[in-house]
């Protein structure tokens, strides 16, 4: 029995999300799909991070058991094969200690998110950023993302249907930068709850407006009230960029 | 009579190209439909650059007259109301002074090319580079590259179909360069031979690969002759980055 760790990159649009649905095409059962037809075999797959419909993903991380031996070429080539026309490709795959959990094993998840800000709509970011045409200030923005880092209870920031055992989390980091009319955000956490990150996002944008000061966001924040924060920014804007191991 | 600049970016997947054509739909068509729409009279419309079927844009010129006085903001909602849902979109208007030419005024035009160099496919740069497997070595292109900068005869890298006088053509500047898996290049001049940079391109992935020395690239550039240079790159890696006008 081998464990594989597979690296993947897939757009969001094209799938109701990672996990598997009845009548929608997940990333899951396009890469179990794939999985069979090269095995023969029902072969369960874990990832590192579930993410929603229209999230896209450059480093999404998962692992599967196989009896067979195959080299690490042969699989990486054999799933983007059967794969296709779906827009997920295997970058990585590779063998590892059946130690190794793509899920439990993370030490550290980087996302980011994009907001296209500016009047005109996207002709090349569609479906790939969150276009805002209201001009948003970056710099308090930056004040507001800071009080983020740290152990907290992220509650503002936790969506209804989370089901995490609680709603502390601890980010390591946050930073947002601006090239002409693309506002990058970058966060790294171990773990985050059910839309943290597009609920912060969201709440940020308030902030970028003028709409709240950074005062009124630390408030909402200390309140850890969902009912206080702002709006959920749409999946289309996230990306889940990678995964760090304890071992890696 | 105002005479309108526009600066627009596009996805040239859907296109036909710039120029209007029988039985497929080019940018320019899109762009002139939307005018009469807006004004409802047929508009002429002049690009600082023609680009072919899959070419991006993200800050294309154009200009036109119109009778009718608009405001700007106006203008560019109406064009971009209009255009939907096709990937163009008006990023400005302005009215400018009569002398204003999109294609003879420009005193520079920018260019960008991406390459995906890796293994596996592309799920997020679909139609947006170009993917090649072999690993390319950047330090030899770089220095092949730097060949070309200055006043030459560019006949090597000039397609047959090329409606220009002459051969002759200055480069600016052109650069490579690496983040990840991705080559990007980037080449300013005020004007280019046709396919001159899918042409450069493609021979300077011989030397990538190690195929051609960079002597072998500078006798091939010498040599004046198209049938001595490399491959043409394909058309959906080119970007059309913007134009620079003498007043502006």
């Amino acid at each position: 029995m081998t464990r594989w760790k597979i690296t993947l990159e897939y757009e969001g649009t094209a799938f109701c999300g990672w996990q598997k649905q009845e009548n929608a095409l997940s990333v899951q059962q396009t890469l179990e799909e794939a999985l069979k037809k090269l095995t023969q075999e029902d072969v369960p797959t874990i990832v590192a991070g579930r993410t929603d419909s229209g999230v896209h993903a450059t480093g999404q991380v998962a692992h599967f058991d196989l009896a067979k031996d195959f080299d690490a070429d042969t699989m990486e080539n054999a799933l983007n094969f059967h794969m296709r026309p779906h827009p997920v490709v295997v970058l990585k795959a590779e063998p590892v200690s059946e130690a190794f959990h793509a899920r439990f094993g993370a030490v550290q998840r980087s996302y980011r998110y994009l907001i296209l800000n500016r009047r005109s709509p996207s002709a090349l970011l569609k479906n790939r950023a969150w276009h805002i045409i209201h001009p948003l200030a970056l710099p308090p923005m930056q004040e507001a993302a800071r009080l983020l880092i740290g152990k907290h209870d992220f509650s503002t920031f936790r969506a209804a249907g989370c089901q995490s055992s609680g709603p502390i989390r601890t980010l390591d980091s946050i930073a947002l930068r601006q090239e002409g009319a693309i506002i990058t955000l970058e966060v790294g956490a171990r773990s985050f709850l059910y839309h943290q990150i597009r609920n912060i996002v969201g709440t940020l944008t308030l902030v970028g407006k003028g709409q709240w000061s950074v005062g009124a966001f630390h408030a909402a924040f200390e309140a850890a009230d969902r009912t206080k924060g702002g709006p959920t920014a749409p999946a289309h804007g996230l990306y889940f960029e990678n995964v760090k191991y304890s071992d890696a």
